[in-house]
């Protein structure tokens, strides 16, 4: 396989098991290298008329699976986007700004509050480094087997730089990336590009600590989040994200208004305007990739709201409907759109438009007050583009089988092509302990159908905040869901992944097997107890362990005559 | 709530955990009682003009959650259906067969051979205690509420015994209830109904005890399994199976080839139509309700199905390949198809009619092999009703997401509406450790579509045999499959289980919750854990554990000014 790229081959590694090791891809346009998780397989298996004797995987682990990589969470991880930028005189130190206290660094800040977002550029036809980036990590170095190859009747193309530039242009995909992450590996949201997967973290009033969360991110990108969003609501909150931020190799999301009630001790109706801007700012300049902001929840919506089974389940939009009650005005997320959009492209923040109505139970699915609330997003979305501005909308919730599909149409209808990111749909209310797999059921159909980005959900929704074993779990699970996805929208790259996993298995590469699949060391653990004694513990018997020697179809296959 | 039928409820309960009983609801036809779990809410809920204060859930586990019932593995269940059939006189005592070594029980056959089947029965317009059982059974005690309910402006009907016969009738449905396994409690299945899922036990050649199998065919029907399929193929696979028979309340299936098979040490060649035919009529006169039998794999399918990807994957159909093989002649369980179904009528077993070509992986998915199996799998369906053979058809495998559909519709347009069972699909191949997920994910899908029941995946899937723990995942994350596709297809009664359970979450019932899930006391567990000791173990507290009094959305919607 040949990919007209060079790969730095990195010599040891542990980080992702045996036979596994971190490539990195240069640019041919930019001074950008993608590390990549190379398998090496232990058979050469011929798909499509070419040889894998190893396989390169999308990887979202970042420098943490780097051997030469040198960690320091009190420190964090190099600023290497600042030096693709070193040219671009758009940006400057934001004034009386202090450093950042782990690495020094001066946030930064767009000059005379032009847009520096990566809307703007593609809007300008540039290629920035950050499209570069993903095309590369898009196309796994695959390109050239691309090129060639056709599934199902179609052909694909690998996608380029100018490819991701059109359709960022577009809106139809985000690169969340603020200027001041320059710790980030960027990374594309949009429905023609791979699923991407979302972790919640975040510490609340009943626990955990600033260590426990930054673990929880790491831990989450080991996994395969692609992005994190902080969630954080005790004490300590500008203090914990900064630790986040600044190890972190994935975007990350916030919930501003969320710090915003903690400034005014929980109580909604002493929010203002001028105390969320402000927390706007704070965070713009720590360097949050996105925010999520509730905009699309007015006031006029809120007799629907209150006639459901359960009412409004989002937390930020629960906040917006106590203070637009108590001051009987309009939602200021709403009223001050524009304001809030002059901040966002000023440091390249990506909106997350909140869905404050999202169903909260399968009784409330579809219904006026969610559809209502589309629709407003819908209209922000056409005025954050004004600005330059990256959208993504959120959508539900709990949303039964049945009633999926209509959710992806609306928002295809009425969003204009933005990407939609969302949580679940869980498909029933009954799944409490379970939450996760049902969340990846109706997220593996709607994004199917055109989702961008699920939000993963864990074993402890409902119930409790997730530990980390919660978080692995969340996060397997909705890498499953997006990689089907993947399948079903004809992804030559994910296509070629299951192709390789059941060639290995097919010829008993139990190794191969285990590397290929989305939990290796689980996986091997797995197979190792189910492995008897009498018959050894080697991986490479040529039977399958669930049926044993005589019972084994592909073993019969094997010894068929005529074959 | 009334029902129109009593209920004798049981004083003391610890099978189901706190706030549950057994309730029996009598037939108003048949002299027969039809157990439910009986959960007792802690508050009043008004749901369509309806107070609900308890809640009656559909029971799989038969006498084992009844503690009034004298459990001894060793004598098995009681033997109720014996005296359901004490009137009817077209069965008679099996000459020359030794009665179960466990209870005595002399097996019995149809006279003169003739039909004894559900189908034959609901042909001839007769309602049979089996078709009112499960009749009362798939309403759960709510006739009076779903006549006067209407869900997203559909209406819809309690199930009637005579609906239940029509549906049997027409091949829609089947009641797989031999006439040898008297402790069974009928069930149905067919897509006008619950979907249902099927749990596999079973030993290999590579470990696992008779104790541990009978152990695990109660454990899945603890956990909900609505069928289960003894898959054994190591030594004592017959004791292993009467020990699972006679503690069985749910339907047992098996694969008889596998029997057949250890009969001549594992090698296939040496089968025979006799040694078959044998076997069969051993597993008859034990009381297995269904067999998996291979029937519709041809000599002229084997050439696509070796241009696989992963070739035949189903353990029978390699071993009928291999027979096909070695003796150039076409599959005995195809030519022998008439006398196979002789057999079958004359014990009421129902046939499962094996998909020996399933794919087994996404590459081989909706191909040729496949189809032209389901084919012939439709035109077999057509001869065994002629002899009043209860019929399904199994299904795939590993279907992408986007292909789904078609599977669902071939099989209708083939199969002249016998009912669907498939394994998964799996979504993916490349899961392995989180099979059962992938497997729920294509399950809900096709459900949804009009899948009867789904055979379960446990989390071993392509690594080994599931134990214990695995089997409760792969049973609980079908459970949840089932029931979601329940709620997509317009199931009054599954609706009302979700909205029961919201409104528990909505108003802070936290117990109600726990017993309203699909694993009350796995639940129970992890909230126990996720309340901090500050805060109390008040399982009443106000506020969700997730986000902290604070955040709690639900807490805010019920302050609200003006609601």
């Amino acid at each position: 396989m040949t990919t007209g790229s060079d790969s730095l081959l990195c010599a040891e590694q542990n980080f992702y098991g045996p036979d596994s090791e971190k490539i990195y891809t240069s640019g041919s346009m930019h001074p950008i290298k993608v590390g990549m998780r190379k398998i090496n397989l232990s058979k050469t298996y011929r798909i499509h008329d070419r040889d894998f004797s190893f396989f390169p995987l999308y990887d979202t682990s970042g420098p943490y699976s780097d051997p030469s990589a040198d960690i320091n969470l009190a420190k964090g991880l190099p600023c290497t986007r600042d030096s693709w930028h070193e040219q671009r005189n758009d940006v400057e130190p934001a004034p009386s700004t202090a450093p950042s206290p782990m690495n020094g660094r001066q946030p930064k800040r767009a000059v005379q509050a032009s847009p520096v977002t990566q809307m703007h550029y593609a809007r300008k036809r540039v290629v920035t480094p950050e499209m570069e980036y993903v095309a590369i990590r898009e196309n796994q170095q695959l390109e050239a087997w691309i090129e060639t190859c056709s599934l199902n009747k179609n052909s694909f193309k690998p996608v380029t730089p100018e490819f991701v530039r059109d359709e960022v242009a577009a809106g139809r995909a985000i690169i969340p990336a603020n200027i001041n992450h320059p710790e980030l590996e960027p990374m594309i949201i949009g429905k023609n590009f791979r699923v991407k997967i979302n972790a919640n973290i975040g510490n609340s009033a009943l626990g955990s600590s600033i260590e426990e969360e930054v673990e929880k991110a790491v831990w989450a990108c080991r996994w395969g989040a692609d992005t994190v969003m902080d969630l954080s609501t005790g004490s300590n909150i500008h203090t914990t994200r900064e630790w986040i931020l600044r190890n972190s190799p994935v975007p990350i999301g916030t919930v501003p208004i969320y710090q915003a009630l903690e400034k005014v001790d929980g109580i909604a109706e002493e929010l203002t305007w001028e105390l969320y801007r402000d927390t706007l700012i704070e965070q713009a300049l720590q360097g949050v990739d996105y925010f999520t902001i509730h905009s699309g929840i007015l006031i006029d919506y809120l007799p629907a709201a209150a006639k459901r089974t359960t009412g409004i389940v989002s937390r930020g939009g629960s906040i917006i409907a106590k203070w637009c009650r108590a001051h009987n005005r309009e939602n200021f997320l709403y009223t001050r759109f524009d304001e809030i959009c002059e901040i966002l492209r000023t440091y390249d923040i990506a909106i997350s438009i909140g869905d404050a109505l999202r169903p909260g139970s399968i009784a409330d699915a579809n219904d006026q007050a969610q559809f209502s609330e589309l629709k407003t997003l819908g209209e922000l979305t056409l005025k954050a583009w004004e600005h330059d501005v990256q959208v993504m909308i959120e959508g539900p919730g709990h949303v039964p089988m049945n009633l999926i599909a209509e959710n992806m149409q609306k928002q295809i209808d009425l969003c204009h092509g933005a990407p939609f990111y969302t949580l679940g749909p869980l498909v029933t209310d009954i799944a409490a302990g379970y939450d996760h797999v049902n969340s990846a059921i109706g997220g593996t159909l709607l994004a199917s159908l055109g989702c961008a980005m699920l939000c993963y959900v864990t074993p402890k929704e409902h119930l409790g905040l997730p530990e980390k074993g919660d978080v692995r779990e969340g996060v397997i699970v909705h890498k499953l869901a997006a990689h089907a996805a993947d399948l079903a929208k004809g992804s030559p790259v994910a296509w070629l992944h299951d192709k390789l996993m059941s060639s290995a298995r097919y010829s008993f590469a139990w190794n191969d097997q285990f590397n290929l699949s989305l939990d290796p060391a689980g996986v091997r653990k797995i197979h190792a107890e189910s492995t008897p004694e009498q018959n050894g513990k080697n991986a490479e018997d040529n039977f399958c362990t669930m049926c044993g020697p005589n019972f084994c179809s592909m073993k019969k296959n094997q010894e068929m005559p005529g074959k």
